[in-house]
C-alpha cells in the first residue's frame, strides 16, 4: 500500500479505533489517521513503559488532582512571563501545595516526585532543593537527635533549606572548597567563614532570598587540623522577618538558561558562628573538646550519588521523550513539499530524512528509560546490602551510575535538538515547548558530576578491572574470550540478540584494552598523572563504550518480557538504536575485518527497515509514552493535532499585542519620523 | 619542558612580551602567563584572520564609535531585561543609529554590517530585516522607477520596512504559498488576501509591531492564471499614526528563543487592495490589462540567495569563534584538581579532555571563516558574471553555498554547546554569555533554507555530476582516477597536503558514488520520489562529505598563504581538525583496506601532539580573532581573565537583589508560616 493512500476511510472501519483513547472528536484528520494504523494496544504500552499498571494509577491520580485545582497550575504559559512574574508564579504554586501537602507522602517517592514535577514542571523549580537536596541528606547524615529536632519543621515547611556545597571557584574537587568551619572549643561554636569571593556558595537553589536554612558544606578544622569537607546545618534568615542574619552576604546569582523561576544564590560567612551540635553527626563526630571521630564506613556517602544518578537518569530520558513526542505528532500534521506534481503535500513524517532525524532518538528515549529503571532496581539491591555492611558491589554501581548519567544527558541533548530542528521553524518558538525543554534540560551534563570527569571516573574503574579481573554481568566481558574472530552476522533478519552481544563485547572489550595498553605505554615513560592525561581522550571513548554495551544488553533484555503486541515495534526500534550506532562507528566494527562491509550493508538494510516499521506506530509509541499536557506545555505537540489555529490562540498572550501601536515607537521613533517628514 | 612550569618568570623577560596588547597591568597573572607563552605576533594573526590591516581599520574604526557613543550601547547586560524592556532597548538603540546614521554606508557593507552587528549584537535584532532583507530585495526587485520612487525614503527611515514569505503553514515549498494576489484589471489593483489560519503570514521580524511596510510574497493570479509567488512593496500601517491599517490583523507571534527583542510577526489580509505599480517589476510584469510578462532570466533570483547563504557561513563561524574565546580565556584561569597531591590545582585548560572538547572548535571556527570568505570570493566572480547574462557557475556555487550553510550553521551549534560544557557550572550562566550566543546562533539552521532540505539540494546536484562529469575545482574530483588504491600517509608528520586531499578525494568519491548506485538500484524498481526518499539518508551523507572536502581543500590553501610566524600552529589547527574527521569517521578510511590500523593509529598521534602544540598558543589565537567586548557580552571570557570579582559585580544588576526579603515572600509564603507556627 502506498504511503500517500487515503487509509484514514478504510480504518475508521476496523475494531482498533474503540480501542485508542487518543482518538476524539474535532481532532485533526491527519493525526487520527496515524492513530488507527497503530499495530499495537497503546495503553499496554503505556503500562509497559511506566513499569506497571499500578504505577500507571497513581500517575493518572496525580495528574487529575492537579487537573481539579487551578492553584497548582499556571496562569498562562511561563515562556510570556518575566523573570520576576515566574518566581511570583512559582511561589504561589508552591503555597498552593503547602496547602495540598496531602500529596506530597515521603513513602511514596515515585508519586510525590510526579506530584513536584507536574506542578512545577520546567521552569518553575524555586524550593526544588528542599525537597531533592536538604531533606535527603539530612534523613542521611543526621543523627537520630538530630532529625527529631529538625525533620519535623522541615517537613511543615517553617524550615526551607537548601544545600550549599559548590563554590564560585571550586565545582569538581571538594577538598579545595574554601569555605571553612573552625571549631573553637571555648565557645563550643563552628566559625564559618569564606575567605575569598572564590569561596562564596555560588549556584544553590533558592539560596539566595527563599531559604531559611542551607546544609553548608566547609572544611572542617578542629585542634588546629583540616578534616575535610562536611556537612553543617545553618541557619541563614531570620524564621519570622525572613531578614538575612548578621555576619552574611547573600543574594541572588542572575539569569540562567534556565531554571528563572529559582533563586540560585551566593552566600558569604563572615566568621559567622553555629553552635557544635549544627553539624550533621550520623557518621563522623566532633566531641565538646575538640576531637574528631572519624565515619565507620567511608564508602557510605556514595549510595546518595548513585540514587541521584538513578533517578537523573529516567528523568532526562523523559525530557527526550517530550520533545520526540512533539516533533513526532507535529510532523503528522505538518505538510510540506508534493513528490508528485498535483498529488498534494505529504506530511513530513514520511520523509526519510525526517525518520532519520526522529526515531533513532524514539528509540534512545525508550533504551534510557530502561536503562535508568534497572539502575533503580540494582541501586535498591546495593542499598541492601549496604545495610548489611557489604559494599563489594558499590565500584559496579558506581562506575555505571556515572557513566549512564554522563552518556545519557549529553545524548539527550543532542536529541532533543534534533527534535527542534525537525520541527522547523516553529521549534525556534517557544511555543514548540522545545526550547524551554532543552534549556532545562541541558543543565543535567554538568550538574551532579561533569560530564567529562564522571567518564574518567568509570575508566578508573576499567582500568582497575582490566589489571585485576572481576565477574559478573557489567566487566566480565572483559575478560572473556571471543569464541568467534569474526561475526556471523548474515542478514539484519536473523541478526540475533546473542549475535548482537558477541559483536559488542568484542569491539567494547577491544576499544577498553587498547586504551588499557596505551596507558600502561605511556605509564612507562611518564609519570602516573601525565600518563593518565595523555591517554584521557581515549579512557573517555573507552568509557561511553563499556556504558553503551550495558544499554544495548539490557534493553534486548528487557524488551524480550514486553506484552505481544507491543514487542515487534519495541524490536524495530532496539534495531534502529543498534544497527544505527554500529553504522555511525563502523570503523570500530570493521576493525581487523571483524564485520565485513557487506555485514556493515546489511545493518544500513535494517535500518531502513526499521524506520519504515516504526513508521506507522510512531504517533502511537508518542502516545504510549503517556505525556501529560501540563508536561508537554506544547502547541505543536497537541494530542488533538490543531497545530495552526492554537498557534493563532497563542498570540494573545503577548503582552506586546495589547496595544496596535507599541510604547516604544511612540517614545523613540515617532518624533524621529516626524522631524524627517518636516524635512522633506 | 614540563607543562606546570614557572615558565611566566622566564617568558616576562622575552622581548614577546612587548609585542602584545592584550597584556595590561591589573589582569589575572594566570591569563598573562598564557600570553607570554605566544609563538607569533597576535596582531599578525588578526590581519590574516580578518583578512588585510585595511579592514581591521575600518573595524576598529566602528568599534571605538560605539565606545564614544553611550546611546548605541545597553544601559545594562541584555540577560537581565524583560522582553519589553529588551524591545525598549532596542528601538532605543535603532533610533540612536538614526542619529547616527553616517555610520551606515551602503557602498561599505563589510563595515556597515558590523556596526549593525555591534550595536544590536544579539538578542536585539528589531529591524535587521530592514536592512538584511527589505533593502537589498527592493534593491533587486524593484524597477528603476520603483526604486527611484521607495529608496529614498526607506533609506530616510520613514519607511520601515519587513520581508514577509513564509507563512504559518508554508516555508520551504514556495508554490504552495496560500496568499494570493488575484489582479483586478477594472480598478487596475491587485486583491491580497489570506484563505486560512495557515495561511497567514508568520515570522517575519518587525512584521507584528514596528514595520509600516512589508514585501509581500504572494502567489500571482491573472486572467484567472496563477503565476507563481511574486514580491509585492505594501503599506500595512499608517505612515503618521502608526496604526495598522483596516483589512489587515497583525501582531507579535509570542517569545523565541532568542532574537525577542524583535517583534517577529503575523499578517493576514482580508481582500486587501494595492495599486497594480506595487507589484515589483523588475524582472516580471503585469501590464494593465492583467497581461503577465514572464522574467528574462529564471536564475537570476539565486544570486541572492548565494550572496546571503555566504555572509552567514562566516557569521556563525564568528558566533563559534566568540564561544570558543570564552571557552579558551576561562580555561586558563579556571583551577580545578591536583594532580600532583600538594602541587596546587591546575589550570582545567591542561586537561588532554578540554583542550579536546575546545580546540577542535577552534580550529573549526578559523576553517569555516575561510571557507565563507572564499565563498563570497567565488560570489563576487559569479555576480559578474552573471551581469553578463553568463549563468554555468551557478549550480556549482549555489550546491556550495546551499551545502556550506548546513553543515556550518549544524556543526557551530555542536561547538558553542561544547564550549559552554567546557565552562562547567558557569556556562549554564548568563554571565557567561553563552546562552545568549547559543539561543540566537542555532536557528540559523532552518532559517534562509532547513538544513536537509539543502542538503538534498546539494545531492540532486552531486547525482546529476555523477551522470553527467563536469570539469573544475569543486567537482572535478568525482571522476578522477586515483592514482593510488592504498593511502601512503607512513608518518603524520611527513602527511603532505597533497595525500591529505588524495584520500579525502577519494573517501568522497566512494561516498558520493556509492549513493548514486543505491540510487539508481532503487530507481529500478520504484518510482522516482520513492526512490529518492529511499535513499535520502545516505543523500544527506554524501552531500556532508562533499562539503567536507571543499573545506579541507581550502583550508590547506589559505593556511599556506599565511604570515611565517602565524602558518605553524595555524598548521597545526588545520591537522586536528582533519586528522580528527578522519578518525572519527575511520570506518569511511579503513573501508577498502584503503588506510591501515596503523595509519589511523598515525593520525591519532597526530591529533595529540596538535593539541600541545596549540596548547601554549590557545590564548593568544583567541585574542587574535579580536572580538570586541561589546559583541562577547561575557564575564567568564573577560579579555583581563578577572573573572570571579566580575561575577559577584554581575549579581547587582539582578533585580531580585535590591530587596533583602522578596515580595512572593511577603504574598505567598509568611501567612502560611504564621498560620503553622500558630499551631505548634
Amino acid at each position: 500500500m502506498s504511503e500517500y493512500s487515503p487509509f484514514v476511510q478504510i480504518a475508521s472501519l476496523l475494531p482498533t479505533a474503540n480501542m485508542n483513547q487518543y482518538i476524539r472528536d474535532g481532532d485533526n484528520p491527519d493525526i487520527t489517521e496515524e492513530r488507527l494504523k497503530a499495530t499495537f494496544d497503546v495503553d499496554r504500552f503505556t503500562e509497559f513503559y511506566h513499569g506497571g499498571a499500578k504505577r500507571l494509577k497513581s500517575r493518572r491520580e496525580v495528574e487529575k488532582y492537579i487537573e481539579d485545582h487551578k492553584e497548582l497550575q499556571d496562569t498562562h504559559p511561563t515562556p510570556f512571563m518575566s523573570r520576576e512574574e515566574l518566581i511570583d508564579n512559582s511561589v504561589r504554586k508552591l503555597a498552593g501545595m503547602a496547602k495540598y501537602h496531602k500529596m506530597i507522602d515521603m513513602t511514596n517517592i515515585e508519586k510525590t516526585t510526579y506530584f513536584l514535577q507536574l506542578v512545577h514542571v520546567r521552569d518553575s523549580m524555586a524550593f526544588s532543593l528542599h525537597y531533592l537536596m536538604f531533606l535527603p541528606v539530612l534523613q542521611s547524615q543526621a543523627s537520630p537527635e538530630q532529625l527529631s529536632e529538625w525533620m519535623p519543621k522541615s517537613l511543615s515547611g517553617t524550615i526551607i533549606g537548601t544545600y550549599a556545597q559548590t563554590e564560585m571557584g571550586h565545582g569538581t574537587n571538594l577538598s579545595k572548597l574554601e569555605t571553612t568551619a573552625t571549631y573553637d572549643p571555648k565557645s563550643q561554636e563552628f566559625v564559618l567563614h569564606t575567605p575569598t569571593i572564590s569561596g562564596a556558595k555560588w549556584w544553590p537553589g533558592s539560596l539566595g532570598k527563599f531559604s531559611n536554612h542551607a546544609i553548608i558544606v566547609a572544611n572542617l578544622w578542629t585542634n588546629g587540623k583540616c578534616e575535610g569537607p562536611h556537612p553543617f546545618f545553618v541557619e541563614i534568615r531570620d524564621p519570622v522577618t525572613h531578614k538575612a542574619l548578621p555576619n552574611l552576604k547573600l543574594g541572588d546569582i542572575g539569569p540562567k538558561l534556565s531554571l528563572n523561576g529559582s533563586d540560585n544564590g551566593y552566600l558569604m560567612f563572615d566568621n559567622f558562628r553555629i553552635p557544635r551540635n549544627n553539624m550533621l553527626m550520623r557518621h563522623s563526630k566532633v566531641l565538646p573538646d575538640g576531637t574528631y571521630v572519624k565515619p565507620p564506613h567511608s564508602k557510605l556517602a556514595y549510595g546518595g550519588m548513585v540514587f541521584v544518578r538513578s533517578m537523573m537518569v529516567r528523568d532526562i530520558a523523559n525530557h527526550l521523550a517530550n520533545a520526540v513526542t512533539i516533533a513526532t505528532r507535529y510532523s503528522s500534521v505538518r505538510r510540506q513539499g508534493e513528490p508528485v506534481p498535483g498529488a498534494g503535500e505529504v506530511k513530513i513524517l514520511d520523509y526519510q530524512t525526517q525518520q532519520y532525524r526522529i526515531f533513532p532518538y524514539m528509540a534512545k528515549a525508550i533504551a534510557f528509560r530502561i536503562a535508568g529503571e534497572e539502575l533503580q532496581n540494582i541501586f535498591k539491591k546495593v542499598s541492601k546490602q549496604l545495610r548489611q555492611g557489604e559494599a563489594s558491589l558499590l565500584p559496579d554501581i558506581h562506575a555505571l551510575s556515572s557513566g549512564l548519567k554522563a552518556l545519557v544527558t549529553f545524548e539527550v541533548q543532542g536529541g532533543i535538538e534534533q527534535c527542534r530542528l525537525a520541527c522547523g521553524g516553529h521549534g525556534y518558538s517557544h511555543a514548540s515547548g522545545i526550547p524551554e525543554l532543552s534549556a532545562f534540560s541541558c543543565g543535567s551534563c554538568t550538574y551532579e558530576g561533569d560530564n567529562l570527569v564522571l567518564l574518567l571516573q568509570v575508566a578508573k574503574y576499567l582500568m582497575k578491572v582490566c589489571a585485576q579481573p572481576v565477574e559478573g554481568e557489567i566487566c566480565g566481558y572483559l575478560h572473556k574470550k571471543s569464541s568467534n574472530t569474526i561475526s556471523e552476522l548474515s542478514s539484519h533478519r536473523t541478526y540475533s540478540d546473542h549475535q548482537i552481544i558477541q559483536d559488542w563485547e568484542h569491539v567494547t572489550r577491544r576499544v577498553v584494552l587498547q586504551a588499557f595498553q596505551k596507558l600502561q605505554a605511556e605509564s612507562a615513560t611518564k609519570q602516573k598523572h601525565e600518563a593518565w592525561n595523555s591517554c584521557s581522550v581515549e579512557l573517555c571513548k573507552a568509557a561511553r563504550w563499556h556504558v553503551r554495551l550495558y544499554i544495548v544488553r539490557i534493553l534486548l533484555a528487557k524488551i524480550s518480557t514486553a506484552p505481544e503486541d507491543v514487542r515487534p515495534v519495541l524490536r524495530a526500534l532496539a534495531k534502529l538504536y543498534i544497527f544505527d550506532l554500529q553504522v555511525s562507528n563502523k570503523g570500530h566494527f570493521v576493525e581487523d575485518r571483524y564485520m565485513s562491509s557487506q555485514q556493515i550493508d546489511q545493518l544500513k538494510s535494517g535500518i531502513s527497515e526499521a524506520l519504515a516499521t516504526i513508521r506507522p506506530d510512531a504517533v502511537s509509541i508518542v502516545d504510549g509514552f503517556a505525556i501529560h499536557e501540563f508536561e508537554l506545555k506544547s502547541v505543536l505537540g497537541r494530542r488533538d493535532g490543531n497545530v495552526y489555529p492554537a498557534l493563532m490562540e497563542w498570540t494573545k498572550h503577548s503582552k506586546l499585542n495589547q496595544k496596535d501601536v507599541p510604547d516604544a515607537f511612540e517614545k523613540y521613533l515617532a518624533p524621529i519620523m516626524e522631524k524627517i517628514r518636516a524635512k522633506i
